[in-house]
Order: structure tokens, then C-alpha cells, then sequence
């Protein structure tokens, strides 16, 4: 009888709250670990993920449910935006428009190199397999994991540098350039499973709903957001600074998404047009800018993203025969075709090896591209199957798990340089 | 083909942006209202769910999915732990003792008062029904929010004075003395179902559970959190501070409902536990203390769980023929019985008056046990059935949207007698 009423009161949070403890703890514990290492706390957290998910293997399954928990999934979501959110507010759109053109440079070869490397790769290693899945492979090479790379300057405190504003900037140009080869991609596998042909009008109009969405939230934000926190900083309620702030990052966010964007370039968006200036009436009063209020707010929930990332990677995927080989050879290209984008930087004394390292990070980007070729199917089978898939999982791993060493390494090296 | 890709990319976090996007800035909107009608802001941010949540009778049914959204709900829970920890934060266990016995002292008045006034309340207007019936009905006065309680006290710069720190007390003794109610009467129906009788020796065992887990909590915690915190005040890593310090709060809200608490017991406890001092080590670097840092984050979340409670809250269940006279009856009695709780605190100059009514507001307590009475069966029929848990609820809302303008009336009173 008293289980009976445990269920009726037991309350859905208690166990939230006990993943959220083993989240935090672990990534902490072996985030500590890394940075004694010399090595980005963020890295630790990963490797949490990666051992609490794989517990199992020695025994122990107290922790494969956090992998499927709706509610952690959605804490680490919402910690993404709010990461992005800050790194952009840490930014400003003039800051980016002067990296821009670098930036655009940056990311086309970034998608462009890695997109056909992806392709022949297939096309070599996969020849029993039809030319859409070499083209789907490719794609999974097209996206840069901003979340990894700016988490990675954070905790180098190189995010103000002039290489991580075109990275940052080219991460973004990348999320529209891969989404829209993703788009292509789909209407292909569509077009052949209804016999029709591709619409090229949808494709051009993607890129063109993608490009003013950015143009339109930039250029709209800058004028009205003073005005906005103007308005804002004559309210007598407490917290309206935080609440206005964030609730400007979730609206863009929710935009980019409707647009057919990934969410966090809208929050990233949000963060690179309010500035510190708007926020001087609050910081005349003694009150908090809006970066330190996110700060503590996005140091809670970014963490859950980072471990939950480890906790997806599945180790005993790379004991399937051939997929070590499949695995190793993808981490290679995928690695190569990005890190030669640094070169297409403009400017005197860049670190561009720095520029194409920051690139390299796949993560839930390119984990998000090979779930829609698995997801997609042509004449009743996935266009990327279950080996090939775990193959682009370690792909992905890998491309994250080595960024941070090999970035703290050659930013070390630039500084020597200099 | 592009809805299908929307689909697959299409992410989840975007729809919980939006309803964070209306959830903040419309509390924040109607909360500023509150504010220069000189009414703490929560009673804004309740008011701001009632429209929302009852924007459907004027035509406009956009919010309604707000009320039943899972990651909406989790994150208002998340809100409340946060908000009581951040509150226990402000006291430590050598004030709450001080005050223990004042609090033990309204706490068994403040629950064993209303019990028998809703038992007899509901024999009286509800003859037909059952003594269970009127029990069941009892209990749901029993409980004292001390979300609301909290808020509104911190809404008036007035959670560290003494009378507040009784009342914080007396609502976690409440929580406690409520659950043991409602485990007793639980026993009575399943024994009435199954013909068998109440084991005598499982109330008991509540009750030792409870008593044990504070006293175990609060001692152990008092002796290991010094220590605790200056080894985290070791670590390199950034954010271990809020990392170990919320990791501290969920362990003890998850403890909490293993014993069969409510988390927010828990929650409150680990607040209690930690002190300023402890943090020393942190302030000393010129570093945030934790209080500052679990701010942000609770100022974020507490507003989703007030703008839910009013979301849930349906005025068409005042239509029903009788339910407004019941519910008018109910409210009279929850706020009399409760608002004599107050005599039972021990001291000199107290302001017993607003005590009593601190204790007033039943909030989402008292609607988890009004559902408890709708769960349960006797004979093939819930407890409580759907009319008279329309009065509850209308109840609860009442003595909820009551407390915040009658304690500001009744602070302002006792300061003007100073």
C-alpha cells in the first residue's frame, strides 16, 4: 500500500535530479582530471559521458537509462542554445561582418572539400553501395559542431580572438551550407522513391529563407535591441534583464527552427546583437550584465549536453569487423578535408591552422545528418545502414574527442611563434 | 519533402523555446503590473498562467498546450527545488533550531486545525458522501505550500526575519505531518478495498523515515559540507562550486522522495545545510558565492512553475451549479483554519498575524493531494470525484492568489505597530 502511494506522490523530479547529480559530479570529477592533464575541461566531460555510458561493459548498467531520458535530452538541448547564446553575446555583429568575408571563404571550403572527400571515400570503400550513399557519407562531413569548438575557446579563454570569430562565423555559414546539401540529399532520396524529379525551386528557396533570416534577425536586432533594454531597464520588477534576454535568445532560436535552421544558430544570432552597452542603465545601478546572469545558467546545462554526447557513444560499436578500418579511414578524411579551410582566411598573421583544427569537431551536427540517412529509406532499406552508421558515430567521436587537444597544441604553437 | 526534413531536423528544444519565450515575458509583463499595483510580483506571474491558461474562452486556444507539456512541467519542477534551495540557503540550521520549536508548535496546529475543520466542513455540505470523503477532504487543507510562502516573502526583502524562518520551518514539519495524513488514509482505502485492515506498524515507519532523513540530513551535512567545500575550493576546473552545490541539492531532493517525502524537503535541507562560510575559500578569490550563482537559475525556472500553476487553473469549474458556493465555503474555512497557526509561535513582538497567514496558501501540494483523492477507488468510484475536486482546486487558488496582498497588508500593519 505505501508503494501504491509512493507512486501517486513519488514526484517525476526526484529522478531527474539524481541524474542531474551523477551528471554534474562526474563531469566535474573528471573535467578536473583533464584540466590537471593539461588538457580543456570540456574534454573531461565527454570522456564522463563516454564511461558512464559504457559502464555496462564492466558490469555495471546503473546508467544506460540517461542516455533515452527525455527530460536530461531536453536539459542538454536548452543548454546548447544558452552556450551559443553566450558565446555570441561574448561577440558583436560588427566584430563578424569584419570576419565575415573570411568566414564565408572558410566555410565554403569547408563544406565543399569534405563533402567530396566524404563522397570518394564512399565511392572507395563502399563500392557495393549506390552513389547516394557516398553523397549522404559527404554530408555527414559538412558539418562543424560550434557547440565543441566554442566550449574548447571558452575554456582557453580564446573565444575573443580574431581566428575564433571566423570560426565561429564559418561554423554557422556551415550549419546553412550543410543543411541545405542535407535538403538536396532528401529531395533525392523523395524524388526516386516517387519516381518524380528533384524541385530546384525548393532548394533555392531554402538557401534564400536561411540567408534572410540572418540578414533580417541581425540587422532588426541591432536597431531595436537598445531601445528594447531601454524599455527594459525602467521595469521595477526584478529579473527582467534575464527574462527579456533569454526570452530574445529562445525567440530567435524558435525562428530559426520554423526558418527550417538549426536552433542554436538562432541563439547564437540572439547573443551577437545584444551587447554590453545596451546593458549600462543596469550596470549604473549596481546590477548584473546579462553575461554574468547566463553564465551560471549555462555552467549548469551545458556539461548535461557534453556528458550526454559520451553517453550516446556506443564502445562496442567499433568491434563490428571492418568498421575499426571504415571508422579510421572516415576520422582521417574527415579530419584532413576540414583542417585544410583554415587556408581560406584573409588577413595577415592568422594562426589558420588553429582556423582549420576548430573546424574539425563533427558532433551533434553530424550525428543529427547520419540519423536522417539512417531515418531516410529508398525502396524499403535505410540509405545508411547500421554499420555504416556506427562507422560515422566514431567518425564523429573521434573528430570531437581530438579537436581539444590538437587545438590547445596548436594555439600553444602560435603563441611561440609570435 | 522539405515538411519531411523539417521532421527529421526539425528539433524538439524549439517548441520549449517558445513556451519559454511566453512563459518569461508574459510573467514578467504581468508581474510589472503586480509590482505598481504594490503587489509582490508572483501574485503577477500566477495571474499572467490564469490568462494564458483561459485564453480559450475568448476564442484564442494557443496556450492550453502549455498546461500538459512534459518538459515545460519537468523544468517548473526543477524551478521549485531551486527556489527552495535558494531559500534555505539564506538560513542555516543554528536559526531554524532556534525557531524549532515555534515552528514544531504552528506546524501541529496549522495541520491538525484545518484537518478537523475540512472533515467537518465536509460533513456538512457533503452528507451523502462517505466519512473518507470528508477525511480525504481534510487533508487536502493540511498542506502548506512554502513555494508561494517563499516568494512572496522574498519578494519583500523579508525572508531572514524571524517570523519567516518559523514559517519555513513549519511548512517542511507540514509537508511531513501531511504525507503521514495522506499515507494514513491511502491505508484505509487500500484495506477497505481489499477487506483487510490498516497495519499500524507501516504508519509508524513513515513517520520514523521522515523524522530520520532531516535528522540525518541536517546533521551529517552540517559536519561534512565545511569540509566538502574546501576541497572544492581546491579543484582548477571552473564552476565546481555550482556543479558540487546543485549536485548537493538534487542528491538530498531525490533522498527525499526515495523516503517518500517531497523533493522539495530535500531540496530545502541542503540549503539549510550550507553556509556562507563555506564558500570563503571562493569569495576570498574574488570568486561568486553560490547564492549568487543559483540565482539566476532559479529566477529563470521558479516564474514557469507559477505561470503553470495558473495555467492549470480552469475557470469554467466555477460554472458548475454549487461548486462556487462549496468552493467560496472551502476557502473561508482553509484560511481561518491555518490563519490561527500563528498563535502557536513562542517569542516576544511576533507577528503572529502574518504567521498565520504565511501559512495560508495550499499551492501545488494541496492540488497533489486533492489528485491523490481523485486516483484512488473505493467500490469502483475515486474519492474525491470531479465536482468536489473542482472546489479543491478553486480552493487551493483561492488561499494561493489571497496570501501575497493579505502578508503584505498584514507586514506593512506590524511595522507601522513597531
Amino acid at each position: 500500500m505505501f508503494l501504491a502511494l509512493a507512486g501517486a506522490h513519488g514526484d517525476p523530479v526526484a529522478s531527474v535530479a539524481l541524474s542531474l547529480t551523477v551528471i554534474l559530479l562526474s563531469a566535474k570529477l573528471v573535467g578536473e582530471i583533464a584540466v590537471r592533464l593539461g588538457q580543456p575541461a570540456v574534454l573531461g566531460e565527454i570522456l564522463a559521458g563516454v564511461l558512464l555510458g559504457n559502464a555496462h561493459l564492466v558490469g555495471f548498467d546503473g546508467f544506460s537509462a540517461l542516455r533515452t531520458d527525455a527530460a536530461i535530452d531536453m536539459l542538454a538541448r536548452i543548454g546548447v542554445l544558452l552556450l551559443l547564446f553566450e558565446v555570441g553575446l561574448e561577440s558583436t555583429v560588427g566584430q563578424m561582418l569584419k570576419v565575415g568575408l573570411s568566414s564565408l571563404s572558410v566555410a565554403m571550403i569547408g563544406v565543399f572539400v569534405p563533402f567530396v572527400l566524404g563522397w570518394l571515400t564512399g565511392a572507395w570503400l563502399l563500392p557495393q553501395q549506390g552513389p547516394l550513399v557516398h553523397a549522404f557519407l559527404g554530408a555527414t562531413f559538412c558539418a562543424t559542431s560550434i557547440g565543441i569548438t566554442a566550449r574548447v575557446l571558452k575554456d582557453l579563454s580564446r573565444e575573443k580572438t580574431e581566428e575564433a570569430r571566423i570560426v565561429l562565423g564559418a561554423a554557422v555559414i556551415d550549419d546553412v551550407l550543410g543543411l541545405l546539401i542535407l535538403a538536396v540529399l532528401s529531395g533525392v532520396v523523395a524524388a526516386s522513391n516517387q519516381g518524380g524529379t528533384l524541385a530546384y525551386g525548393d532548394v533555392a528557396f531554402t538557401l534564400f529563407k536561411a540567408t534572410a533570416f540572418l540578414v533580417v534577425a541581425l540587422t532588426l536586432g541591432v536597431y531595436l535591441s537598445p531601445r528594447l533594454f531601454h524599455l527594459v531597464s525602467r521595469l521595477r520588477a526584478r529579473g527582467a534583464l534575464l527574462a527579456v534576454g533569454l526570452g530574445f535568445c529562445f525567440l530567435l532560436a524558435w525562428l530559426a527552427d520554423v526558418i527550417g535552421l538549426s536552433p542554436i544558430v538562432g541563439a547564437f544570432a540572439a547573443g551577437l546583437v545584444l551587447e554590453d552597452v545596451h546593458f549600462r542603465d543596469f550596470k549604473e545601478r549596481g546590477e548584473h550584465g546579462l553575461e554574468e546572469l547566463v553564465h551560471p545558467i549555462a555552467s549548469l546545462l551545458a556539461p548535461v549536453f557534453f556528458v550526454l554526447m559520451g553517453l550516446r557513444t556506443d564502445l562496442r560499436a567499433l568491434a563490428a569487423p571492418g568498421i575499426l578500418g571504415l571508422a579510421g579511414v572516415l576520422t582521417l578524411v574527415a579530419i584532413g578535408g576540414k583542417a585544410v579551410a583554415g587556408l581560406g582566411a584573409f588577413g595577415k598573421g592568422l594562426d589558420r591552422l588553429s582556423i582549420g583544427i576548430a573546424m574539425v569537431p563533427r558532433g551533434e551536427v553530424g550525428l543529427i545528418f547520419a540519423n536522417v540517412g539512417l531515418t531516410l529509406e529508398v525502396g524499403g532499406k535505410p540509405v545508411i545502414d547500421g554499420p555504416t552508421f556506427s562507422a560515422v558515430v566514431v567518425m564523429v567521436m573521434l573528430t570531437t574527442l581530438v579537436t581539444p587537444p590538437a587545438l590547445r597544441f596548436s594555439l600553444a604553437r602560435a603563441k611561440r611563434a609570435k
